[in-house]
C-alpha cells in the first residue's frame, strides 16, 4: 500500500509506493539491452487484454466483448499503481511529521492496438478518439470530492520513463495539488491581480507579435518554444482561446484542430531531433476552486496548455539542487529548427 | 554570451548558456559507448594542467610552479562555463519578459591528481584537503556584491551528469538566489514563526528518537534518509550544531569529522546499490540576507546541509509536471540497508 509523506520543509508531498518497491540488488545492473520491440510479449496490444487489469473505458467495436479484442482506444487501471481508489483517504501525524494514505487514481489510456504506431503516424481521427477519451476520463476521476487534481502525462522511450513502448498515456489523480500546478496557480493569479489580463493570453500575444518562438499555429492552437524554456526544444501547446480546462465541450469541438496540431509538431520533432524521446503534460485547473484556496479568479487567470521536452540533455546535481535549469540551446534558434513548414 | 531568463508565470529563472550550445543533430546520436577510463585523455589529471584554464586556487608543494603537477587540490574555471564574471551585470526587459546577462561563476574543485580515486577511496586528510578548498571558494566567490548564492554541487557518473569522470566537485554562483533553496528558506522560516525553532533542529531530534530513518552519527553530523524522500535510497547529511552557512571557522573545526562522516556514507552506499552514479549538493544560506527579504530570523531558522542521491529511476513526465516525486523504496527499508556498520 502506497502513502503520502510530506517534508515539513519544503511542504513538497511525494508517494511511498511501496507496491512498485525494488530491492537493492534490482539496481546494480544497468546498462540493460533494450527491450525487443516484438509485440508477442506487449500487454498493450491486441489479443493480449488479459494481461491487463480490466478496461473502464474503450472505444471498440459494438459487437464485440469488454477486454477483446476489436477496440480502437483502451483505457485500464495501472498495473503497477502510484495510487488508488481502494483504500480510505486518511491523513494523520507520524510524529513532527505528515502522512496520508495513498489514496488517487492510476489508469493508463492505450492510444490504439497497433504496437509501433507512435501519435506522428497516426490519423488525426485516431488522435482525436484518445484525446477525447483523455477527456471522458478526467471528467469521470474530478467526481470523486477526494481527488483534487488530475493530471494527464505521456512518457515516451525508456529514459522518458516509459516502461513499455507500445503507444499510450498515463493519468495520475491525487488528493493534493501538485507544487509545480500550485506555482502556475499562483504565478498566474498574481499577474491577474496586477494586470487583470491571464499571464497565458499576454504571452500568446507577445509571441504572434514576436513570432520568433513560434513553431505551428492553426484554427485553435498554437505552439511555440518558451522564453524561458528550461529544456533544450522545449515546446509549449496552447488554446488559444482562454479556457481553464481540457475536459469541457468547448474544448471537445477544437479535438480535431488539436490533433493536427500535435501531429505536426510531434512529427516535425522527431524530423529534426532524429525520434527523440520525450515527455509532456497537461496542465489544467485544479479540481475544486475553493479547496485550493484561490477560487475567486481562476477562471479568468488560468490557462490550459500542454507542456512538452524531448529528453535530450541530463538533469544534474545543480538543477535538482537550485531549480535553476541549464539550456545549452537559445529557444529562438530552436523554434527556428523545430517551426513546421506551410 | 549566456543569459538569465525569467519565466513570467512561475517566476522561475533559467540559464540560457549558448557557449554550451549543442545543435540539432548533436542530440541524434544515443548510446554512445561509455568514455574510456584511460587517464592520458583527461584535462583533470596530474600532468595535464595546461588543458584546463589557469588554477584560482591550488594545495600544492610550495616548491612547484602554478599550473603545472605537484598539487593535491586544485580549483579552475569550468572551460565551458554556464555562467561568466568577465561582463556587466545588466537587468532589462525584452516584450513582456525580463532577462538578465549571465553573470555569475561557475568553478571545478578536482579533489585528486588521481584518476580514479573516489571519495570512497580517499584517507579523511585528502577529503578534508578539498573540503577545505570548498570552504575558500565559496568564500571568496561571496565577497562579489552582484553574487546572491554560491552553489557546491557533485555529478559522479554519466547519468548524473558528469562529462568527465576524475573526481571533481563544482561551484556556481549566481545573481539570484534559487528557486529551491528559496523554497526551504521560506518554509523553515514559516516553521520558525509558529514554533521558534528551527525545523532542521527539530527533524534531528525527531530522528534520533525514532532511529529507523538514521544511517551514521560521528561527533558532529548525522545522516538519515529523510522521511519524505524523494528518490530512492536519498540521504540527507546535517551538522548537528546549528549553523547557517558551510565557510565559517565552526564548521572548519569539523571538516575532520565531515570527511570521516562523507567516507563512510558514499562508502556504505557504492557497497549496498553496487557503485551507483549520484548527485549531492549543499544548501546554505544566501549570500546577503537583506537582499534576500528574511533577513531577520535566518540566523536561527536555517541549518546548512547535504542532500545526496543516488541516480537509480529516471524521472519522467509526472514527476516533472506535478513536482511530486514517486519514490519506490520506503525511506526505512533503504536506510535499514545503507547503515553504517560500528
Amino acid at each position: 500500500m502506497s502513502e503520502l509523506r510530506k517534508d515539513p520543509i519544503s511542504g513538497r508531498w511525494v508517494i511511498i509506493a511501496e507496491g512498485r518497491s525494488l530491492r537493492p540488488g534490482a539496481f546494480v545492473k544497468k546498462n540493460q539491452p533494450p527491450a525487443s520491440s516484438a509485440a508477442p510479449a506487449c500487454p498493450f496490444c491486441a489479443g493480449h487484454e488479459g494481461e491487463t487489469p480490466l478496461e473502464v473505458y474503450t472505444i471498440r467495436d459494438p459487437k464485440t466483448k469488454p477486454n477483446t479484442p476489436g477496440w480502437k482506444v483502451r483505457v485500464v487501471p495501472n498495473k503497477f499503481p502510484a495510487l488508488g481508489q481502494g483504500l480510505k483517504l486518511v491523513k494523520k501525524a507520524r510524529g513532527m511529521y505528515d502522512m496520508m494514505t495513498g489514496f488517487g487514481a492510476h489508469e493508463v489510456v492505450i492510444e490504439t492496438p497497433h504496437h509501433g504506431k507512435e501519435a506522428k503516424d497516426q490519423s488525426n481521427g485516431e488522435i482525436s478518439a484518445w484525446l477525447r477519451a483523455l477527456q471522458l476520463r478526467v471528467g469521470d476521476l474530478r467526481k470523486d470530492e477526494n481527488l483534487r487534481y488530475v493530471l494527464i502525462f505521456k512518457n515516451k522511450g525508456k529514459t522518458a520513463g516509459a516502461s513499455l513502448e507500445h503507444p499510450h498515456h498515463q493519468i495520475i489523480a491525487t488528493p493534493v495539488t501538485p507544487k509545480r500546478v500550485r506555482e502556475e496557480l499562483i504565478g498566474a493569479m498574481e499577474y491577474f491581480k496586477l494586470k487583470e489580463r491571464c499571464v497565458f493570453c499576454d504571452v500568446i500575444e507577445e509571441e504572434r507579435s514576436n513570432g520568433q518562438r513560434i513553431i505551428y499555429e492553426n484554427e485553435d492552437y498554437i505552439s511555440f518554444c518558451p522564453y524561458a524554456s528550461r529544456f533544450p526544444y522545449e515546446i509549449w501547446i496552447l488554446p488559444k482561446a482562454h479556457g481553464i480546462d481540457f475536459h469541457t465541450d468547448v474544448v471537445r469541438k477544437s479535438l480535431p484542430a488539436l490533433a493536427e496540431h500535435l501531429k505536426r509538431v510531434l512529427g516535425s520533432m522527431s524530423d529534426v531531433l532524429g525520434d527523440p524521446e520525450y515527455n509532456y503534460l497537461f496542465h489544467v485547473a485544479p479540481n475544486r476552486f475553493p479547496r485550493f484556496g484561490y477560487w475567486r479568479t481562476i477562471e479568468n487567470d488560468f490557462h490550459w496548455h500542454i507542456e512538452l521536452f524531448p529528453r535530450l540533455t541530463i538533469v544534474a546535481g545543480f538543477e535538482w539542487g537550485s531549480g535553476f535549469y541549464i539550456n545549452p540551446v537559445l529557444p529562438e534558434e530552436a523554434a527556428k529548427a523545430l517551426r513546421v513548414k506551410k
